[in-house]
């Protein structure tokens, strides 16, 4: 693709050359001719001097001798030639002759079904959603339009999830709630669990991560969700829209998460426990209470990173003020 | 079901219209006509005078609006009730002609075996037990009756698995356990594990949870214990009676725990660790010593939760103290 | 097989009946007839003097009752006697008929694939690997020879994996990194990752662990690097060889980890940050700058272990240190 093309597509103006052939996008130190990339600092001139690539997309005050797409965001703009120029494989529409498709089951126009991959009774697939080999969906289920289900994850009986939404490899979604109630004479006694999962339009879950359903009600994951990697979602949590949460996360049951918050990775929040919107959780943190504003919270209990600052610091000072005080105790002066 | 019928299946006594019709289980906020619904609080009588429940479970000091069942413990006959009217999909019996099942492995009467599962050779599976689409059990497995394995689960040779015990979607049972020996010339050689993984009666392992096999002998999950989902038990370990593990929690090689113990989300225990019966291990502690008296223990390493709340407090006036700390060194007074 | 034999194979020299016969191994308590054990200290010496085992491989300082072979390296030498007397289960070459290879998929001489397995198109395996069941190896993969990759273990299109390498059940390859941008309209916009997974030779990777591919170039595992279960690897990092991560770490995206380091369980590490060669990190520290000098590192953020050492004792000192401020400021002597 001619250089003036991609630019029409992505917006922008061109710098140098718009004949320039661009086939594909790479990193600053792999790219080789036909390559297209980016920079967004200065600091990366040296780089892209040595950069074989054929073309750079670049913001207003970078000047490069490559012949550049110019434009505001250049990360945004990058990841729009991603999508230009490396298209998805394409799956291709059909059902694999080892999967197990129960008759009651409805599949939509376009939809490819891999090897292996089962689906319940009475569960429905949107139009052209892709289900990777050996993936378990249960019954009664309700999966969107142009979805993308990775092997083996696998989706318990009940659960919804809306439109455009991926759950990558080995994630499983509406297991059972960890709770029991304790009977005198028998132990611990399961409480059976009716709810469900619903999970929005345009969520990522990522890969062997666990969202359990709803004891009675549903856990939901609003529209835009990112979760990464191995993350635990308890039942009955409510997770509001376009939050991310790192991976390694643990949320226990019955959580209210608003929308727009970040959790970093390997952040664990307490049972019951209420976060507003526009929280952002510092990684390994342990959230115990609400946090009822927006804000950046740090350390076990959360709280306001500025302070939990402070007291890293006398912390790690902590053998110093020893000292410090035990020279007091004898009556010395610093 | 009528409300007097319910009640004589739950025990408990009857106020109101025992002729009221109950058909489901619901939450105080989504209960419809048909629900029962339980409180233990008087706090929740202000939402209960709203809902539209037609009964309601209540201890013997709070009196409803409702028709009730009057018991001492509303929340473990409201999980008696979800058994009762909210009983299990029936998996049915038989064989999915996708499932592959070696011909020296033994299938006991009423077991249902998911699409795409596999029984390895010479592996037992008992009466009734349910196994789920793409499991996979390897060789030599004995699985007991009443079981439920859900998809993708994946039992490594060996593992012996007692009766009415679930496993949950993708955990993995019997992996090899993580221990190598350096040779100088070689690196790190890699330790063969001959050893296998027991599982007790009763027992529930979350979603894609681990338990590595031992070494030698056997890592040993006892009766009743309930693990969450995305933990980690190294080899070699053996979990007491009854005992509780939240999610994501790591347990590394050769770790004892006693029974009745309960371990908080996120918990860290080191290798050869050994706990005692009856301990409460706060989340996101990290056990790195022997545990011999039972009581709540917290933080990292972990100890007596009294004494580390005092030393947060102190922490948190960390900065404070530096500052009275200059000002005693000034010669000020406070 | 009689010790004589054994201790020929194994190295070491005989002290006792060389013709003692030797069919397994066995830990000290549970040894039976014909078991062969280990011990490294004399600690153990009344242990084995209660062990019905047939023989015992010892370090030159230790003398027991029981045939022994005599070794510098006992643990080592055990590991290569678990290799002999408990060879690995032979799979057998060939494919089941469950099984779903992509007809451009190429797999080598002595491979064996179980059932349900899948192999995507153009897909190459190196001979004598052993593919469990319910594996999905997605498109354009290479795996080398000798390998291991364990059920429901997922491998994403493009990955390259090397020789003796193994993957463990469930664990996850080549997923999508963790990445979005934020277009002021639309949310945050997935970047499409074109890079892939390398992993090196004599690698062991985890249950249920998730390694993501690079955005643009390569995620790479080095040779020799040990992975343990539930451990999550973010995209474009790099491992060096024979580095060792503990259960349930997780290493953000970008990271730059040298060879030779330990990192113990449930370690995190903060994006983009670079570690050195012969690095260790004790268990639960947070890595979130980069560590330029071997050594022993411990905390959050991690630091040098000794002084960390130094401020846990002081926080534990806290509450004490908070008291003896107290008496000063009243003008009070200790």
């Amino acid at each position: 693709m001619k250089l003036h093309a991609l630019s029409i597509l992505l917006g922008g103006s061109i710098v140098g050359d718009g004949d320039a052939e661009v086939t594909c996008c790479a990193s600053l130190s792999k790219a080789q001719k036909g390559a297209i990339v980016f920079i967004e600092h200065p600091k990366y001139l040296p780089s892209l001097q040595e950069c074989k690539a054929s073309a750079v997309i670049v913001p207003p005050d970078i000047h490069s001798h490559l012949p550049s797409i110019v434009v505001k965001n250049p990360a945004l703009v990058f990841a729009k030639a991603l999508d230009i120029l490396h298209p998805p494989r394409e799956a291709g529409a059909g059902t694999h002759p080892s999967a197990s498709v129960h008759s009651s089951a409805t599949i939509g126009a376009g939809c490819h079904l891999g090897a292996a991959a089962s689906i319940g009774a009475k569960s429905v697939v949107g139009a052209n959603t892709v289900i990777h080999p050996s993936v378990s969906i249960g019954e009664d289920v309700t999966i969107g339009s142009d979805c993308i289900i990775y092997p083996n994850a696998v989706v318990y009986p009940g659960t919804i999830i809306g439109n455009r939404t991926i759950l990558h490899a080995g994630c499983v979604i509406g297991g059972d709630g960890f709770k029991y109630v304790v009977d005198g004479n028998r132990g611990r006694v399961k409480v059976r669990h009716i709810g469900i999962v619903r999970i929005g339009d345009g969520v990522e879950i990522g890969a062997n991560s666990c969202i359990d359903r709803a004891a009675l009600d549903e856990t939901v994951i609003g529209n835009g969700v990112k979760i990464d990697n191995l993350v635990q979602i308890g039942h009955n949590c409510t997770i509001g829209q376009n939050t991310v949460i790192a991976g390694s996360c643990g949320i226990s049951g019955s959580v209210r998460i608003g929308a727009n918050c970040i959790l970093g990775g390997q952040v664990g929040v307490a049972d019951h426990v209420s976060i507003t919107d526009n929280v952002i959780i510092a990684a390994k943190s342990g959230v115990t209470g609400d946090l009822d504003k927006p804000g950046v919270y740090s350390g076990m209990p959360a709280h306001q990173v500025s302070q939990w600052r402070k007291e890293m610091a006398a912390f790690a000072r902590g053998p110093e003020t020893l000292k410090r005080l035990s020279k007091l105790e004898k009556g010395e002066r610093p």
